[in-house]
């Protein structure tokens, strides 16, 4: 047991939302409030954007379903940014957190938003100013070090995976010609997401039939050859394609796709992908076709039976599908919030961020562990899909990996439908704290 | 009552798939087999295309738990084409037919499709073959004359504006910047589909804010200025494009976008479409930046600011959606299915479709009553989007248009999951049947 630390707690979410972000909120939130040491609970409009604006609400003022919702209710609902924080914007940080008498500090985010977290830290520790400084982890990309997995992974892996043996069913069904399907997956600079599109396949048979990740530098040419090989087996061939693929120079497809270079960034330099599949499209319609040059020996085809290839891009839908999450992703995330809260709470715990213990073993039963991480090895590292994970060829993933991923897309969650038969989402009402400080107005 | 004809039924489906179109084959099969005229029930692989290769199977042979899954599997299990059946190759039908004893045909599909079964069933009353043939009504695209609405359109139509929501609190929740999102939606004639996503909206504030639909041309300039109009009050936009909008000279945005004329077409010369929404991307981004001519007097806002644009293209997934079906469309598509045996071997009935009577009135309460319309009336038409369900500025839909959806969209199908959390679709066997005639080689 840590000395009690009496005060207000605020939480925040930070970078792209995922399906049970708001669930690991709620899991804070209900912990919470059985300490009598937290006064209120707050949250910030915006992330961290929401605390340099000092526009900070009361969640304990919002109506009890509508917290209850958070539960399935997906898409940072507190407010989430992109923003990097700048050297000077940590004294406002500390001023604002001063004012509201903030004493425990979650943010629930990825591995820039652990770095926002450590900075926060280290100067309240260096001014002697009392506050619990937690990250929580979250991201569909699962690229954070020092976890088993990351809450909203699964939810998105599920997605994807049930998106992927869709469209093969429906390739399937209209399989009169040879055509190329591509899916385009989330995940900047980790093929996790991708990969778990595996567990679509129930035989060699099945889609997809090969999986591009960013980890594996794309060769076109013998992409080429092997979508050829491909095509020969099984007519209609299905690709899940990462949109962080590069080509050996590191250039990434989607940037090819918009003329090169031309990629927005955001205020971290990542940059805004989408393209790489249309990319490969456009390159696959270009060479197996009757005037390209790479056709396979084995084609009979003539002009009218040149390979077709289309392309989905579910874009931001996949870590957004509250209406097909995991149920063990939102159960985990609801209960890694109330860990987080009782780690802070309790053990005094600061500098970290909380996520699950590593499974040394994927044979054995299931269990998401809760543990501590330093901040400071998780700020703005990744943790790329490791070697083991991926196939020998580099287009598919090993059984380790397909042992690994199943139990986190275990599960459906109910969620009460609207006069419209639509999921019944909540929307917080965000009743603004008074400010007590000056504007801010950027440094 | 109709004088009994006694022999063998032959189910086949054809188009583009739908979530349910699997439903309504099972609701054929359930009750043909309560039928003792009915000797066998044969599918046909790939539609019209299996008749001609004489690609049959006896549906009878497949198993009980396989069959009854076709309740919850999306995507023409049966097999579907998109062919269109030459002059020459009715005679070829009629043999098959004939080979197998064939007297009652049912044809799941859209207006290409109910011209085959019309040329059939025409062809047949002249060479004196007695068989009764009947269309099935399915397309997402709910764009059939004579109906009040189509099976597979409900699911598809729940699981788009679902989307719509979900991207909505996605892009809200990074509000610190103004954003434009753009969902392409399917429906390469009509705006049916994408009118649908108009029930993702609580609110005024609510997405979508606009809907683009093929009925209305769409002139660049005025859009642009609509679209500073809704940036400077939400900030955030978000558009559903549909696949199909033109500019007022009737050119598609989407062959715009790959450089005019240069889309694919099917055997019916319908455009493999998708495209729309980058072009939009592309014109937006262009016009509403700091370098842009476009510039609203509201703008404020410096380079950095740039309205960014992005846009998802669920593509396919939108026709295949079984994990998100709504639970009335499945229904009825069962239902469907049930009457249209019923009216085949009851009431004789041949030469017709079967879809649902008009509703007169959309406040009465809500049900579906199957009727026969002529397949000369749907063979080849196109049902609009109609005048009364467009909003006066062509930009959304009217009330008595959420008023027609809201029914169809009702429910939820629960269906089993996989070892690794995914929906458990089934795949048929396909027994084939001895080939009693000559390969066919074409026409």
């Amino acid at each position: 047991m840590a000395a009690p630390l009496s005060g207000n707690a605020l939480i925040a979410q930070s970078g792209g939302p995922t399906a049970v972000i708001n669930a690991q909120a709620y899991g804070l939130i209900r912990e919470l409030r059985n300490h009598k040491c937290i006064k209120h609970i707050y949250g910030a409009d915006n992330g961290i954007l929401g605390v340099l604006h000092e526009e900070l609400f009361d969640l304990g003022n919002e109506h009890e379903a509508v917290l209850s919702g958070l539960q399935w209710t997906p898409a940072a609902a507190i407010g989430s940014c992109r923003y990097r924080v700048k050297e000077a914007d940590y004294d406002r940080i500390l001023s604002v957190f001063d004012a509201h008498d903030i004493r425990y500090f979650f943010y629930i985010g990825g591995n820039d938003s652990a770095d926002t977290a450590l900075q926060v830290f280290q100067l309240a520790q260096q001014k002697g100013y009392p506050i619990r400084v937690l990250g929580v982890m979250k991201t569909i990309d699962n690229d954070l070090v020092g976890t088993d997995h990351c809450p909203g992974y699964g939810s998105a892996a599920k997605y994807l995976a049930t998106l992927v043996r869709e469209a093969w069913l429906d390739a399937q069904a209209m399989a009169t010609q040879h055509q190329v399907v591509l899916i385009e997956a989330m995940g900047r600079h980790a093929g996790w997401l991708a990969a778990a599109a595996a567990a679509a396949r129930r035989t060699e048979n099945d889609a997809p039939h090969a999986i591009l990740l960013p980890e594996r530098p794309l060769k076109m040419h013998r992409f080429l050859v092997h979508l050829e090989d491909l095509l020969a087996r099984h007519k209609v061939v299905l690709l899940v394609v990462s949109e962080g693929i590069r080509d050996p120079n590191n250039q990434l497809y989607a940037e090819l796709q918009r003329g090169g270079g031309s990629l927005r960034q955001d205020a971290f330099g990542h940059k805004q992908l989408g393209g790489a599949a249309a990319y490969l499209r456009d390159e696959i319609e270009r060479h197996l076709s009757i005037q390209g040059t790479a056709i396979a020996p084995w084609w009979q085809g003539s002009l009218k039976d040149a390979v077709r290839a289309r392309f989905n891009l579910p874009g931001t839908s996949q870590r957004n599908a509250g209406h097909f999450m995991s149920k063990t992703d939102r159960d985990e995330a609801v209960f890694l919030g109330e860990a987080a809260a009782r780690f802070a709470v309790l053990e005094g715990a600061s500098g970290y961020t909380v996520g699950f213990k590593p499974r040394e073993n994927f044979q054995d039963p299931y269990e998401a562990r809760p543990c501590l991480i330093d901040l400071k090895m998780v700020a703005n590292q990744t943790r790329y899909l490791e070697d083991r994970f991926i196939s020998a060829d580099g287009y598919f993933v090993t059984q380790q990996f397909l042992d690994y991923v199943r139990p986190l897309l275990q599960g459906r969650v109910e969620i009460p439908e609207d006069e419209f038969g639509l999921p019944n989402y909540v929307k917080l009402k965000k009743f603004p704290l008074p400010k007590k400080l000056p504007p801010w107005h950027g440094s």
